[in-house]
């Protein structure tokens, strides 16, 4: 696919994903049907699909085959999915729209919301493991321990936690970007690392440029975030807007002001890039992708 | 430890699945430290630890490593916990007392329960995946599906949807059964069938036969249960008794009546026996253990 343009690449990745995820989610007519109905509700039909763009775009790197990059973007997709179901809960962010539809528990009910959630997760783990994705097998349980990682109290679900205790605080630029870097950040890493894990083999430095990029995207998509975030309306985002601001979290915004935090993403961006170089023209659709995070509009 | 008599060989194995999960879990003080406290209350100190208990048995019938699976009975553990930990949150069964504490919402608050929950989750596949635990690193990742598996929507999750259901409805034996085979027998049997998978490869007519007693014991499990929860106090079961009846939730003893839901448990205890004879002495340990569930206190 490397001869489409960019869009064009973005939208058939976006398709393949949507099918992938179709199938992997089981069927709404099976038992617990109401289960199963709500996790499609909550996966399906909806969302950017930033992270299996990221997949993709580092599988493509190495020559990955996009159908081993289809189950490792489904499971970073449902982790993903499955944070912002629990994220949505009354306890936690108690928001009621996502992706323009009302949340996971104002649809059926925050206990389905809370088994959604759970169970998506688990499958996560089972798109990870159920089919084979490295040469050597040894590399694929290296994958599933990165994404248990990056998933977890160390990574996102800790970046959740200090999130939490933020509200209401002032935070320090560092505070404010170590909670980021686990929040959403580890996962956004790890979707790159893991795309190009189904591949062929990267050195070292490579791998630590590529994994430099992940970092700094990561940043970036939450640096955006919080300037859409303050910028757009609720209908454009698909997402309550302004919520930061009214829950009085920290935002890159509230913290630097709009002027500097657009140039901060902008020097995040050309540090992405530039994370690139050596890998020449194959990179091309993670620059693309980088810059195309800067410039959404929702 | 094949000399020792069964209850010195059960309280080596609980203080050696208790090591494993102290070593496993974050400590205390790394950040985020409430949540890593709060998923260390959540897991450690408690328990009767029959999931590692039944990881260990199976896996001493097939020569597996003590070393290797102490990282399954700490995966199989982490999942049991975080299911307690979300089972007992506000919006499911809300309950206030676990293992003779505080419930983790009621110790920390609900936002963190659902993390700490999360976080376990993420945590028990760490343990799956990050130290070889087979010959075959393929048969790893089986392991790994099968765990994925019994703990999503469409075992112990969708068990618990299943559940939640049924309150207040009136459920034949069949739907009764069909519900524990999903919420605590899932498990189970993967405890047991985990455990065996980590030493030498059952033919197929045995691995059959465990995977029928996995079964057996898994409903055995939840009619003693049933039966406990009607004729102990709160204080002796560490949770709360007569919880089921008084949440209008159907239980063998309100089916079948004490007397009945008795035999049935001597029945099943001595089904698990019988699909243990081709195994012979070997299989003293899953005897015995089957016997102690139905024969324990609380």
């Amino acid at each position: 696919m490397s001869h489409m343009n960019f869009l064009a690449w973005m939208e058939a990745i976006q398709r393949r994903s949507e099918t992938a995820l179709e199938n992997l989610l089981p069927d709404a007519n099976i038992a617990p049907a109401r289960l199963h109905e709500a996790m499609r509700y909550a996966v399906l039909g909806g969302g950017k699909r930033i992270r299996p763009l990221l997949v993709h775009a580092a599988g493509g790197l190495v020559g990955a085959a996009p159908e081993r990059l289809d189950k490792v973007a489904c499971a970073v997709e449902l982790i993903h999915a499955y944070s912002l179901v629990h994220d949505d809960l009354p306890c936690m962010d108690n928001d009621v729209l996502r992706r323009g539809k009302p949340t996971v528990h104002v649809e059926y009910d925050d206990a389905t919301a809370l088994l959604v959630g759970d169970s998506l997760q688990a499958l996560a783990f089972q798109s990870l493991s159920e089919h084979p994705l490295t040469e050597d097998p040894s590399e694929q349980l290296s994958m599933i321990t990165q994404l248990a990682r990056a998933s977890g109290s160390r990574g996102m679900a800790g970046g959740q936690a200090i999130d939490l205790a933020a509200v209401g605080k002032q935070l320090s630029r560092e505070e404010l970007e170590y909670m980021h870097i686990h929040k959403t950040g580890a996962l956004i890493r790890a979707s790159v690392l893991l795309g190009a894990a189904c591949g062929a083999r990267l050195d070292s430095d490579r791998l630590e440029r590529l994994d430099h990029y992940g970092k700094l995207v990561g940043l970036l998509f939450q640096v955006v975030d919080d300037i859409l975030d303050t910028q757009s309306d609720t209908a454009t985002l698909g997402k309550t807007a302004g919520k930061d601001a009214d829950n009085n979290k920290p935002t890159y915004v509230t913290l630097l002001g709009m002027t500097e935090a657009r140039a901060l993403a902008e020097s995040l961006l050309a540090d992405a890039r530039e994370a690139l170089t050596p890998f020449g023209p194959q990179a091309a659709r993670l620059d693309e992708l980088a810059t195309f995070i800067v410039h959404r509009r929702f």
